[in-house]
């Protein structure tokens, strides 16, 4: 690891800019001051924003393969549909992986909690090598194995029908012991690799699953990452399912705590959200699936307010239909100044940056190490030019970055201090390469047809009132 | 004006997609079909899509300088920040001008609808100087003067106080005089500039003004551009005036026509919809800025369902903060999906591509020129590279494209069959020079304070019931 120093850059500080140098040593952050002695190489930040890294709190990196193509649905209907087409080859993992973490590093992200979907029968394999793709890129990476242990229809609510669901084809045990074994191989905090329990969400896994993963989060010190109410359908199912809310069930049970992060939440009380501040649960918003699913939009002013920890992710590509941080994090600042007609509550821009990095941190259990420029802190940094035309006539820089459509502005990237992005150019991996095995493995296509869709549809329009 | 051929292009068909050539002859689609005989240069489709330009159907340029900096505001308080500190230099509004088309080029667009802020005094000046701009750039200028004969605080609803507001510096007939001034000078369809009357809406425009525009409409046969209830405190003031809503009013007057565009539609009832339908007004929608001043989300899917035409704008760029026409595209199709729970009335990637060529071709009165690919049409056309990492792996190109997040897309582009980008690049203006320019006018700033602001907010909070 090389150790280096960023001349004459600007940082944000209280409520406007400063000029600095920002010295890093041993991969962390050694001194932030004007005029600081030159340690290792020197790199010119005239005209350039550094900033912490952003986290990519949520993610399905596979879903890239099916990116653009799923019919315009809801969660549960677009659900059915990405699983018919789900790529079974481990080889598509490794590419996708791939690509999630090129397009949230140049769109300002250093970290991605990636909810992975497992290829049936080939769970470690699929592990092993979406950490191999991380590893070998460089980004911070959250391996969150989605885990469930019930059939996909289980996910629906009945309604007054009587419906029977197919038995899961693992047992949660057996589920957990693949989780445990996963941990042992590959969980490395200090080489960027981190294992989580990550139980699909409560519309498809047992009790004793979660309960499961809380064990092994506090055996190994995993975090905890889950789904939680994404759509009206799984607030009826919860209710059905449980005679309480589902943040109710999940207190009781104890998944809650300051190392579970929870994606999109929208369909949460009162209650429930004061339940997400005492545990110090995080919430993850994931505006653009929200919208794209019309699942609804998060009451996030509402968790600001009540002191719950938010922070960003972009969902699975499928349900993006990108990989842009800087995209979730514009849309997820903006669309609430439609829920609340007190300007003095909307989110700045100052404050979307710090829940994307510190919000990241915190939901991660990691506050202490990354997510702010502060001496001591490990170095995931970006560094914006603000040069680019997107980012001009110069105004208020995070102002630009944040409220605009930044395109093409991430300069340089750290993880740990190791630089895997330079000159607008990831540097580890060959991105052409990956962008020629992607287009040689995929065709352009309009039309195919799920099969479950076609099952499940009737019923779903009915359960939901259409 | 040189002729060409593109070759082997992926062109939308049905609900399908065909490779085909496409030949252009004196800027107009002579032929569309496989294996055509080369006219004029040869291009190579291979792996792109050609597309009909969008329309980038409402913003104000001069915004530019602006971006990123105003303050989280709903818009009468935006607003009053905005034009205490808007430029007053022609060569800016050159410059943003510049800018806005280049950006909106480089997003898909290749017409443009400026409702210009004039510089008081310098109102010619201003127009003239924006529609040497465009026609350098080469894109398809509608230039919509923003006029209005009212007060800025007579903009805001009163509620129980009595207000009373300064007189406006210029008449109605005054300032209709300088329109029909810049008609003559400026307005030449042909050569891809044209001239709208645009009263800048209901807030601050007297009958005198609206029937002032609409006597020049009729006269000249120009299209006529307004804002339209983009926020509640408008649809107050709406009753206070008229005592009626907004749009009974319009119609009662003549200003709703099918050459009539009305930027934003946020707050309009059954009734009003119906009206649009009726007369054939077309909806510009303006997602990004909707959002970002909190005014709400337009009820699109009920224009649509009615048939009242819809296509997009950005909005002026301090309210986006951007020109990316893609992007307001995308989040003006995926937003609505909260709004109605039966996802088979939400827009798909081809309805939204439809809405932002012919949608926008219908609001500006010229459907039966441009807005689809159509031989004998004019070529208004914009080429995809399907082979950028954000449009990667293959799917379905069009759904790539809108709901993706795409960056550095655009190959080449076309208006009225001459070549204004190529290779990704524009072709007509140094964009470098415009860069720098734009970077040398401007300084980064965090703190500035509206003295109108200041003036006004305790009266805006009372009567807003905050």
């Amino acid at each position: 690891m090389l150790d280096f120093t960023i001349q004459n850059v600007l940082i944000a500080v209280s409520d406007d800019y400063a000029t600095v140098d920002v010295q890093i040593v041993d991969g962390a952050i050694a001194a932030i001051s004007p005029s600081l002695q030159v340690i290792g190489t020197a790199i010119d930040g005239k005209n350039k924003l550094l900033l912490p890294g952003f986290f990519n709190a949520h993610t399905h990196s596979s879903e890239m393969w099916q990116r653009g193509i799923i019919s315009m649905f809801p969660l549960e209907l677009w659900l059915a549909e990405l699983y018919d087409f789900a790529p079974l080859d481990p080889e598509q993992v490794y590419l996708s992986a791939l690509g999630t973490a090129v397009e949230t590093l140049l769109s300002g992200g250093t970290s991605v909690v990636d909810h992975l979907v497992l290829i049936p029968g080939l769970e470690l394999e699929t592990i092993a090598i979406a950490t191999r793709a991380y590893k070998e890129v460089g980004i911070r990476a959250f391996i969150a194995p989605l885990i469930q242990d019930e059939s996909l229809t289980a996910g629906m609510p009945s309604g007054e029908s009587a419906q029977t669901h197919e038995p899961y084809f693992r047992s949660a045990a057996a589920t957990l012991e693949i989780i445990e074994e996963a941990v042992r191989q590959f969980h490395r905090p200090d080489e960027g690799v981190n294992i989580l329990v990550a139980p699909t969400g409560i519309q498809l896994c047992t009790d004793a699953l979660f309960e499961g993963c809380t064990e092994l989060s506090d055996r190994y010190n995993l975090c905890r990452h889950s789904h939680l109410l994404e759509t009206r359908a799984q607030e009826k199912l919860a209710q059905e399912k449980y005679g309480c809310t589902a943040v109710e069930h999940l207190k009781r049970i104890g998944f809650l705590s300051n190392k579970t992060s929870l994606a999109h939440c929208v369909w949460l009380n009162d209650a429930d959200i004061a339940i997400l501040a005492e545990t110090q649960s995080t919430v993850v918003h994931n505006p653009l699936s929200n919208l794209r699913l019309g699942s609804g939009i998060a009451p996030i002013l509402k968790y600001r307010q009540a002191g719950v920890n938010v922070t960003f992710g972009c969902d699975g590509a499928s349900s993006n239909d990108s990989q842009d941080l800087l995209e979730a994090i514009k849309i997820g600042s903006i669309l609430h100044n439609i829920t609340d007609s007190d300007y003095q509550h909307w989110i700045t821009p100052r404050q979307a940056v710090k829940m994307a990095s510190l919000g990241g941190a915190k939901g991660l259990n990691i506050a202490d190490k990354v997510g702010s420029l502060t001496v001591g802190k490990q170095a995931d940094l970006v560094l914006y030019d603000l040069t680019n035309l997107s980012l001009l006539p110069r105004t208020d820089p995070i102002g630009l970055l944040v409220l605009g459509r930044p395109s093409n502005v991430v300069n340089s990237a750290w993880v740990n201090g190791k630089q895997i992005i330079a000159d607008g150019k990831v540097t580890t991996i060959n991105v052409n390469e990956l962008r020629q095995e992607l287009f040689n493995r995929s065709q352009w296509e309009t039309k195919r047809k799920s099969e479950t869709v076609a099952q499940i549809e009737a019923h779903y329009r009915t359960v939901m009132g259409l």
